[in-house]
């Protein structure tokens, strides 16, 4: 019943008129290889798969869930040939190098097949997400006889893979992991241990899955600083690359989840279980940093995907149900009530919803394209600037565009009234499946301590400083006629500025303020970094002429009008303190008397 | 897994301090039966029942759901035994009329049994509730002979009740319902439609189950004005008031939701089945009104319960959840890290919800006690006041409340991380039963425009203007140490005033002003009412001493600066106007192109 079509259109659009992609990827010799139509095509494969395939799978895929079975994990009807066809059609090494077998596609362009996975099947995306991750970990810290062992078989999609980091009583703080590693004398290890919440820890798409998996060495240092990491394959690799016998490593048994269900979320036990390691002994957190940004910042292109299945399927529905009359006179005289499309409320939360899908996916490009940058530029300056804004916006692409797109969905699903609570529609799944993306990869309030304490204390401000700056540079460009949005991107520019002064003042002051201005913070800067993606989308369609152009300097002003207000408010709550916070016992909050 | 204890000490706290309950009942001669420890007596009561009897059938109703076979609804196990138990222990009609077997408590008592079991069980709550609302609105509007028959009964738990409203066409818009009326020559009707969405349209806790379904008769004038009130009886009543035979109104399945899956919600098909008229034909939607207000008050109590179920226990999880250190030094030596507790952020989301639900009861008290002044006031004059005041705020509790109680929800469930997820922890469960709240009884939009249009433009701004005055006198007789909440609380009423004269301006030039801007103004009035209970929250626990009166000071701070502040959003929100949501051609939803 939901409905999906690509939204072909605004992708085309934002990589062609907003970033000029093509001339970007001409101009990079490391990039050459990309052009426009090469990009077009791709985009349109893509949306043929999520359509035709992926699509049809995520209704049926809910109610069937992955089942946990004497210690096999089984996915949806439908899910293994999906995958197949997946692999089969080199996707999973769409973006990795083609040494691995890959086709080397930049990250301003697999962003957006990304989405369209995360729109119609979020828990299908996961599989080959996690194998990726796995992928750019080992490429960045594995040896080369190790690259050339697991590579070529996680982008192929014959393996793939997981990250094993959580433990049942270490989440967010990995240094109190207990898994043990222990050294043999051929070099490899003995892992031990109980991990939880570990996404494609088992299932039956591949013949082999290889686990990234977090341990400590017996006489490792304590805290972060002694963790490392290890390859932990579901089977032993054979010398000739083939299969070989059961690993002690499998799944105990799958979580019951709000949503994702048919991503099989494994309880895994490693009862000393051949490991090898990556890179050194106790350096283990920053491979799997590698891994994490990644996720990251694929997490807030499922938030993105979601708001745009949401919005199609509202703005859809809207159009159909007729209920009531328009104030100003009715609109289908031959109906016994207008379209819902009449209400201006009900054009609120699809505007809302519309206003943040189109911003989240320039934001998601662009960060793409920094991305690219690090990774393909010759130019040292280059790469280190373009490292910096990475490092400054993983956690606003992860948590600020998870958060929206909640509100996003929340606002579709109340478009259908009592219909969006039924399950048969689609948009209670999506609401589920999507609340785990603010969640997971560290919730989006560890997002925020990331931006407010390691990405902008730490720095004295540098790196928002420097994106302030690109801002205002870009702004200050803008014509006469666009003042609406130039003048609402200075100012947020100089309120964000203003405020990061205030909390690096604050900080140094008192060690407890940034914990609890945090969450505020970041969506200041996220509402920002709207506002400029804004910015870029008017100034590209004001060149141009047609309704399509029209319409997005219409939805640049609904923007600036009736979502940047919030700036001011997440500021005010900033500057609130941590006192108002901090001001009550530990007792206080399970005591009632 | 969940906890669950029933929040007495502040309840008390809110009837006795706040709104001293006592003196106001006791001067009322119709009240004058109740007094303070008759009433801690109930409240005592129901925690024992909703903490020991429908908070253990909460997680297992969820997962057996109700079940539709061969044209009966089955209830999950153990719900036919509570709802007997809660029946025999007279709850069903404790706000009822002793005439018809009732206890004629007041609704500032029942307001806070209810809260109890919205928390505990928002399925299993609204078999009694639809009972309670039918009960209303035959009360309000039946003949003598019918309320004999059957508010007995229905108080009793014998038999239930149901409000069939909507039609798979026809929900917000109930003038064009299709459902047929026709009448019979010995003054019954034959009633044949089609009605969905039926909270207890069929199940198997009592014996019958009494319909009051809106439908038109032949010759009804079209629209809203055309509606007439049948009772339609799942089994006919026999001269002596015993079960006959079967009526042909029966459920022909049951939906598949996002949540409350213990809560029976059927399609109905009446396929001339035997009605009887309620009050006068085309005057059925005041009846129905009747109920649906009561209802919506309700809703607003499951925001609320649902919010201190939510509070409690993720209260208790960052109490027990060690993770990371404090910044100010090690608050755990002994332990490998500290209660997340120490951290800001997760006291704010924490605070979000303690500070919603304090003020949400109090709102939900002083709401009660206006509408037992319109039931139980002998002067003319209070009975007029307080219905102007139920007018304005019915629509405010019910989506302000169920809307501040889903963030706050939202808040408790990231408070447990990765566990907020799963289904044993019962955090999602709150989410997905809570949802609906947001919808039925009229969308949170609905209400808005009821807020905006029929209580404020249509009276040019009377009701809000007369609340404003009441705040404004509370406010001003505040002692100066309370100057944090009185300045706050009078600048909010000043805010309010004044976007409400923008507003009746605003819609005189614009017909489509106020549809844009309802949803916003109704979370200004909000915010408002919050002051103003922090307010009346504050004198009262000024008078005392303790930490517990202490921490309710912190609270009302804690309120106005990180809360509160969300007032002059909303303003800016309600002046951006109607042209940038209307700007947009219906066909822009649905075409990206």
């Amino acid at each position: 019943m939901p409905i999906y079509n690509a939204p072909l259109a605004d992708m085309k659009f934002i990589l062609n008129d907003v970033f000029n992609a093509e001339q970007f990827w001409q101009a990079n010799e490391n990039l050459a290889h990309v052009d426009a139509a090469t990009a077009e095509a791709i985009l349109e494969e893509m949306a043929k798969f999520a359509q035709n395939v992926t699509h049809p799978l995520n209704r049926t895929g809910d109610e069937e869930g992955a089942t946990y079975s004497n210690g096999n994990v089984t996915t949806p009807a439908g899910f293994k040939a999906a995958f197949k066809q997946y692999a089969e059609g080199g996707w999973i090494g769409l973006a990795a190098d083609e040494e691995w077998g890959g086709q080397g596609m930049p990250k301003m362009l697999t962003v957006l097949a990304d989405e369209m996975l995360f729109a119609t099947n979020p828990s299908f995306m996961l599989y080959p997400l996690l194998s990726v991750g796995a992928g750019m970990a080992l490429n960045s810290y594995a040896s080369q006889e190790q690259k050339e062992t697991y590579l070529p078989k996680i982008y192929s999609g014959e393996w793939s893979g997981t990250m094993c980091l959580t433990e049942p009583h270490a989440g967010t703080d990995l240094g109190i992991i207990k898994t043990k590693a222990e050294r043999n004398e051929d070099g490899t290890y003995n892992i031990t241990g109980t991990k939880i919440f570990i996404t494609g820890g088992d299932h039956d798409l591949a013949e082999n899955i290889i686990h990234l998996v977090l341990a400590k060495t017996p006489d490792a240092p304590a805290g972060s600083r002694g963790i490392s990491l290890f390859i932990v394959p579901k089977f032993m690799v054979n010398e000739d690359g083939s299969v070989g016998e059961r690993n002690a490593a499998g799944p105990g048994s799958i979580e019951h989840k709000m949503g994702i269900k048919a991503s099989a979320t494994c309880v895994m036990n490693f009862d000393g279980a051949k490991g090898y390691l990556v890179g050194k002994e106790n350096e283990g957190l920053a491979a799997m940093f590698v891994m994490m940004n990644y996720e990251r910042l694929s997490m807030g292109i499922q938030g993105l995907g979601a708001s745009e299945f949401a919005y199609q399927n509202a703005a859809q529905y809207a159009t159909d149900r007729i209920q009531g009359r328009s104030v100003t006179g009715i609109k289908s005289p031959n109906k016994p009530a207008d379209s819902i499309l009449v209400h201006g409320d009900v054009r609120r939360m699809l505007l809302n919803a519309r206003a943040n899908n189109e911003a989240s996916r320039a934001f998601a490009v662009y960060v793409g394209q920094q991305l690219d940058i690090t990774k393909f530029s010759t130019d040292p300056e280059a790469v280190k600037t373009a490292n910096d804004r990475v490092a400054l916006l993983t956690p606003i692409a992860k948590a600020f565009l998870t958060d929206t797109a909640f509100d996003a969905v929340i606002d579709a699903q109340m478009v259908f009234g009592g219909h969006g609570y039924i399950r048969e529609w689609g948009m209670e799944q999506c609401v589920r499946d999507l609340r785990i993306a603010q969640i997971y990869e560290g919730t989006n309030g560890v997002q925020s301590q990331d931006l407010i304490g390691r990405k902008t204390i730490k720095c004295n401000g540098t790196f928002i400083e420097e994106y302030i700056q690109e801002i205002r540079d870009f702004a200050n460009g803008l014509d006469a006629d666009l003042n609406f949005i130039k003048d609402a991107t200075l100012d947020a520019a100089t309120e964000v500025e203003s405020v990061t002064q205030y909390i690096l003042e604050a900080a140094r002051e008192n060690p407890e303020f940034s914990n609890a201005a945090a969450v505020d913070y970041l969506h200041a800067v996220g509402l920002l970094s709207f506002a400029y993606m804004f910015a870029r989308i008017a100034n590209a369609a004001k060149a141009k002429e047609g309704e399509f152009y029209q319409n997005k300097l219409s939805l640049a002003l609904y923007f600036v009008q009736r979502i940047l207000p919030e700036l001011a408010l997440r500021i005010t709550k900033v500057k609130a303190g941590s006192e108002v916070v901090m001001n009550f016992s530990e007792d206080y909050f399970t005591n009632q008397a």
